[in-house]
């Protein structure tokens, strides 16, 4: 008996599989028919994929079962905490520190007493092009549940 | 000579008047021509406040001189960490470490090595309607800045 | 324009109104027909109240028209971490510490991939006699949410 | 001589044996005649286990008396930290951030001063059906501990 | 209506009074008929004082009845953190982390799997006299709890 | 050349050779005739320990002679901070979060400024039999030295 | 007696002064023939400073003689922390966490074993034009400092 | 398939050959016809390095095609957080905590509401020779970005 | 019945009247007949003060009794945890970081298993003049304490 | 190619053979003809040591070429956070806990506004003899450095 292949470690596979093979992360969740930002979140490890696209995805990578049953897991879910100052990730949480509390009052406004799901919730990325340099355009958007005793 | 009043305790008297005076978030900064996000922020603490709009905003609320004089410093942004673990701001939190390192992925995928600027950049929020419970939607608009020696 | 009175300084004016006049969290709650946990989680800052229930409670324990204007605020929740090693406050943590990997096996078997929600969420507390001595018991019963994209 | 298995390290291997053999914590817990929170929290590391039990698992999941050994042996209790921020159980932590002192207070007014205890004591899980989404329900049973000099 | 007073603003009143009027912390666990470490715990803030003895301490240290009332109340209990390094209480900080592993190991042989209770508990301190210079002896002595599901 | 084994290795073999030969660590302690505590202490990594007791316990033990060479090492003492939160453990450092500063002013009454040596100090354990269940007695004697410029 | 006024006390009378009389920094530094970086240091507590400078500060923006005895103290010098993660120094703090093992590296090889002084040092700050928008340009110098027996 | 080599790999390795072939990175740098500071960075894992310049560097460190790979690799940024209290590299910390604010105040007045891009930014490391001990002389040269909506 | 002064605050009195009437600390100690280390962090609130010297140092700076009152308390000693960073107190720090493991080498091997005491010791510090610029000598001289069982 | 072995791997080796070989570290000292605590701190990691030394260490102890190769690179200099809380260690922590303010006060008053370097230092252990045991004799020696803009 062998444990489960860490997904951390099933991650540092696909990733190395992904460049090797000059595949981007689009035409996989293409492939795989998934949303792009939950098929990389997915194969990052954080949430735990269908036996189909598990294997297609070691299928189309050239990886073994056991990254698949890796995949197929229930992950524990967070981030390191060593990335949460990559600058391509801190600018979020500096974003959040600036307008969080702005966000809480506007949510509270329009919708009551609540907060946005983070678990019915899903999030898109898109290019917007601007003549003064092209924008990353980020949209959350999660269910609204209002506190119900 | 008297220190300027700090810009906590002016958003603690903007906020008793907004209260009183029954007006909204979004009549406020419709009453300042200013964008929704940026105004509570600036509100609150987070944006100096051109003297017009300062000025507009303690006509509205009959607040003090006192209050648009710390309103148009420059601040020192952040959060109290305290307010992060509220559960309304937290669950942004919490998305940002489930996906966090997959938007960085795919910002380099799309753009190359850079950062989504958290400078050059602007906040919107609004209500999406559903048929399983109407949805927030928070849409991050930044540019892209490109690592550039 | 003064501010709004801070939460703690309400609960500290209701907890020492309720000790003087003798009357128990249970009466309270009773008295506001309100549910016993949200009740006292309410009055020390946790909930918004409405105003009819923020007024009774002033008036029933003698308490100023400011307590109850604070009492309607939309609060930021949380604990002051101090409070976490209080040993009856600590004893929960404990237990979460040890059983709470336990308890994500068994949601994730019995319901999928998926949360207890902590806002569409109640909380009781009752005494259970035992002859060995009487035991506390808290339930928490919270939705389901299944990770939904 | 080697040293004994790290309850880690077992527990990775009984998760790896259950989902592979497509066991249900439940049948588990039932082949050995155990409470289910507790069954589970034992095979995660968090309690001896009898070596009946331990031998009882250890053959239903074709493991070695290696983790045999490693189930009786007496655990340093405890969460790894980076669980905590894990949204299925962070929910918890939440609650008890949000209610934790409301229910110390209805302790002490019960009771009197003292704590529930997390010693003697019991946890259950079980789903409530509820026409807008089924419930989680976790009761946490402790007897009360009076401080007494 | 004025809030109870906090009980650090208690304690500094009683150690104030005791200093000036010469009595001894001995002294004063006497006039209460107290255990010692127990009734300085309690006059720290530690622990709730019955009424009787609330109002025997303030008379002996002629203190106002809002002192008798705060010692009254029912405690958060904990330590400033500050307080952990000062040297005198840092030693048994020290002690418990050369010890404590080794502690655990004999309170598990000698009594089975639980804990020594800090609620069922009490603790004594003494001189014992010793020609290389007398030493303190502190007494823990608390009742064991098995877990005892 | 190969480094000394590391202490805490040396305890893992010292423990899971325990076990296995069924001998409890009072057994250990007198057959090296070493006081209880500190020969726990020691043979988990907290104390060097002297060559002869070193070379003792392998033999009884059937360990290698690369554990005694560990045993006899200097040690850097001190606890693995995950170890506090074990309950067992714990508890002592919640006595010590609500004794602490009582203790404190008793030593200073007692004995004036200074402390109780951590280092000049033994440690006992007992089991004190009582009818409501018996009690974990530790005993914490350490010598008094006081501040001498 | 009074104590002396606190270095930030003074900082913020200084800020209030300089916003109401529309004074630059720039324009002070000049006043007191100071560079500029310096100056702005010592007006906001970092540095002592010396008494004729005090008073002609004091002098020039009709400040109490109070504020140019707490600007000649000696300080304790230091950020507070939550200025660490405004946007505008946390750049620096980023652009450190990039680049300074690779300074370290080439601090190393030009000069050997040792430090950039912090303490014989100087900085200062320029705008250099760009066509595709100006920059700024820190300059750090300091006295190198070999590691010297 | 094998995981990418990490970055902190490939970087001891390139240090090591680097050491022992006796190169200079100030050599290396002018090599690969690179700027000395973000030369050393990328090679230390800080930047991704292109195609040609990671073959040429393996060729001249005679190194492996997996160190190549592994250069450009995009990285997660950052510090290992040891290393900030390396005295080189803590006086860079020491000096932003004693000038930071003033910095800060001197960008926004010459600038105004804005920050120093850490990312359209160059650093630049020389000697200053002086008389009384020759100076290290460290530029940081970033794009100023106005907050802009 | 008023508290007991702090001592931080009886120390800024004392701070700001030793400026104020240009005496040294070296003076202060001489007129006390103290050591100067001692009597200066006495002075600031690390140690209690006989009664005798305590009114000679408020006679001396024309203080109020109860500053002497405040001097002759026992105190909880320790550093604000911000003056560590401060350079000048840093470098103490920075020492310790780098020599404190030698140290501890050298101290065992000189003395044997134990520790230099911060109890029964006393420190000094002199000016020792040098061509290349005077330095500074701190001497710490305690006393060896054995682990002694 | 292999990376140079890390500097903690080759501490290992020579505390090992150090021991193995009955050499003080004084002995190695007077071999190497080196300041005894440079010495230490150099073989545990601390200094780069010149390539003679470094040769000279491996003769005398046996040790293999890599060892020689390791000492002679540039550290990355410090301390594991966890030895810190060793009690050898931890007493010259709180020493400066308890005394460093008041040095502070002393270095300023002596020399004015600066520091003692931590670079040009040096640091010396003696024994002195005293009847009632002897004493640990630690002198911190280093350079004023003044701020000098």
């Amino acid at each position: 008996m062998t444990p489960i292949m860490a997904k951390s470690e099933a991650a540092e596979l696909i990733v190395a599989a992904r460049i090797r093979k000059k595949l981007t992360w689009a035409e996989i969740a293409s492939e795989l028919d998934a949303p792009l930002v939950w098929c990389v979140a997915a194969l990052l490890g954080q949430h735990p994929m269908p036996a189909t696209q598990a294997e297609q995805v070691c299928a189309l990578l050239d990886l073994d079962e056991s990254v698949a049953e890796s995949l197929q897991r229930q992950p524990a879910r967070g981030i390191d905490p060593a990335l949460m100052s990559d600058p391509t990730i801190y600018r979020f949480h500096e974003a959040l520190s600036v307008y969080g509390p702005a966000i809480k009052e506007l949510i509270h406004e329009e919708f009551g007493d609540g907060i946005m799901s983070a678990i019915n919730f899903n999030v898109d990325i898109a290019r917007r092009e601007h003549p003064d340099g092209d924008r990353v355009v980020v949209t959350l958007d999660g269910k609204f549940l209002d506190y119900r005793w």
